[in-house]
């Protein structure tokens, strides 16, 4: 075993502090990966805060994980020591069922691995990205393509980007196509970015007027102030699709009600309290669907990653030093960060 | 125009009565129908008692209707005098948006004209087949190739069979398919029946251990016992689809988790208070979906009378006079049929 710094949080009511881990010695299907960056999800303020009551502490969050690989396994074939690499949610998982056998391992009939507070159905506790550095399995490593110099904002693709880019490729969104996003978040804005280059008419519906002008430059070809019955009605049964990012409990007619025929409505937020029941005349009158979309798979996150690359995508970002994790917690419960905290590890 | 005898509600609390309607003399592309036959739909008692707030008095109700053609217009082609033709739940609809092009009436973007209660949204009322004559536009008019013999009950299944055949189409169910029917009532017999015949798998959901046996005659593979934690433990992830047939406020969680990945779950009934809102975490962790079906289109319900004909499929129904009406939506309400209340218009 070799030690690590990490930042940890010891119990649901205590910060995160610094703390010390120990990572598995590299064996041979192993890549050793140097953090660079790590981005900063909302899901780990949740763990972290036991808000799912399923945490094991210590707990160190972090699946977004950017560095340099630094060792790999004698069986190791598509890394080299010196690649940029990037971890997302996911480090393992059963590799037989169906799920995965299909690439979706995000779905493992056996539950994946996730990359912090690992095994949650039983087993060992799993360290995430606020730390130095972590040993993966190659085959949940992925290759980064961006130039270097984006290398912190790429960092939250591997969870933002992947959690709105698969449901989009999932339900087929495209040219011809119009799509609704709503909320102007970590996700949201990954969301616009990712439609928009797909090629999709992108409608972003948002509370705050303050974010107009961000929406359109991040891509969407409309913004749509969603507490404003007459700028709603204006979408009535017009969209193909819609990815709901808000985990917060929201009325969801109110977007049901926008899906054409045959339209869906993916969420891709779980809220702590449940969402007012959807009314289900808005389900039956145009054979609608309300739909639930969890990450991606290793293959897809690779392919959205190229696709990021090769589109110019990243996040838009505030990079922060780790010992500024707790006040970036304070501030995301706010919403005040655009779009996403990336912690620089260089100053751990 | 011509007179017919009916039964109508002239209030939402008074009982329904005897009660003279006009019907249009036929037009040239109309078929004029002597209603042998009407079934007796949920429906027709939510729009009796004004439940769904929307009932014009008087209501004449029935929408599944069957009879004899008695007279058509110059320019019909497809019915002739004598023969058995079948009218549904909608007797027009614009004809010109993207639905109606493709056959999907149902979804029409102005409304379809209902065939009692017809144009909801503005324009005159309709009267239904609690009747003994209907004049309807040929295109709305259903060819019927079940032995008349059968003809009473093959009344429900221009409801009751289209409403259910049609979501098992639509999320293409068959071999191999393993389907959930959740409740045994006019809706889930012949959801069974359907689902059977199609070749699927059929486990029937239902609160009633009394059921166990009509299930399994109609054509269950499997019964479970929804109230039974153990029962339906055996099916978790286990459903490809499911058609929910119950419109009683109910937990759809316990039904979502026994949908594999990518699995849907189709309501067909509209409950008047909303169901518990189900949790989001179920849809996610499986990228399942919640959805809507409503009845089927024109072309949707000759295909499936005719798939009836062939795999001899008909409604287990109760044959009653039209005085009876009310009785029978008392025992209607205690779920006191099997499974379907037929009206005999001869006897009125």
């Amino acid at each position: 075993m070799m030690k690590s710094k990490a930042y940890a949080a010891l119990s649901a009511t205590s910060q995160l502090v610094p703390y010390e881990i120990e990572r598995r010695e590299p064996g041979p299907d192993d890549v050793q990966i140097e953090i660079l960056y790590c981005g900063v999800c909302h899901s780990d303020l949740h763990t972290a805060r036991n808000e799912w009551k399923n945490t094991l502490y210590p707990s160190v969050p972090g699946h977004e994980i950017v560095g340099r690989v630094v060792s790999v396994g004698n069986q190791v074939h598509g890394f080299k020591v010196g690649d940029l690499a990037g971890v997302g949610c996911m480090v393992d998982s059963c590799g037989h069922c169906h799920p995965c056998q299909e690439g979706e391992e995000q779905y493992c009939e056996h539950g994946f691995t996730g990359t912090y507070n690992g095994p949650v159905f039983g087993g060992e506790n799993t360290y995430g990205g606020y730390s130095k550095t972590i040993v993966v399995k190659q085959s949940f490593v992925l290759h980064i393509k961006h130039d270097e110099r984006d290398l912190a904002s790429v960092a939250p693709l591997l969870c933002a980007g992947i959690t709105t880019y698969s449901p989009l490729r999932h339900w087929k969104v495209g040219p011809g196509k119009k799509v609704g996003i709503v909320g102007l978040g970590g996700l949201g804005h990954m969301g616009v970015k990712i439609a928009h280059a797909m090629g999709a008419h992108v409608v972003l519906f948002t509370t705050s007027p303050g974010k107009i002008g961000d929406g359109k430059r991040l891509g969407a070809d409309e913004v749509c102030i969603s507490t404003d019955p007459e700028q709603m009605a204006v979408h009535a049964n017009g969209l193909d699709f819609i990815l709901n990012t808000v985990a917060a409990p929201h009325n969801l007619d109110a977007y049901l009600q926008l899906l054409k025929l045959d339209g869906t409505m993916a969420l891709v937020g779980a809220p702590s309290e449940p969402h007012p029941s959807p009314e289900v005349f808005n389900l039956i009158f145009k054979r609608r669907q309300l739909a639930g979309s969890l990450i991606g798979g290793i293959r897809e996150t690779q392919e959205m990653l190229d696709f990021c690359a090769e589109h110019n995508i990243v996040s838009d970002i505030e990079t922060i030093p780790m010992d500024y994790i707790n006040t970036a917690y304070e501030r995301m419960l706010k919403s005040d960060v655009k779009y996403r905290f990336v912690i620089d590890m260089a100053k751990l």
